[in-house]
């Protein structure tokens, strides 16, 4: 199965977008929500993995930026 | 269930993002995939939903950018 992160910052366009997407998703698809506000210490991770912004799904190494709620570099 | 419509233009960017994303949905969500560069009538439509750019996921009026790979106005 994939390898599913939903990146976020908890800001309210994250949140919309986890709440749009999230529950079209099929249950056996496990997503990993990361919070990068509380989580700061994976920020690098994200960005190593392309995140230029929050909120955004990385799924198999493939990056989908969501709309733009918060600049990775914000968040530091 | 959700009303679900993936707008794109045939792009690089909206096709890897449609292998990325639809594949991950829950069978159930039927999803309808409008190809504005073929379909331009229906420009419009995705335009009063909010789609500003392509590729955009549609969910119960609620709109997901998905990266960037052209705006609307481009299509015209």
């Amino acid at each position: 199965m994939s390898n599913v992160r939903y990146y976020h910052a908890g800001c309210p366009v994250c949140v919309s977008a986890e709440q749009t997407l999230l529950g079209l998703l099929d249950p056996k698809v496990q997503v990993e929500v990361v919070h990068l506000g509380e989580q700061s210490s994976r920020i690098a991770e994200a960005e190593k993995a392309g995140v230029e912004s929050v909120p955004a799904l990385v799924v198999d190494g493939q990056v989908l930026h969501l709309n733009f709620g918060a600049a990775i570099a914000d968040l530091k």
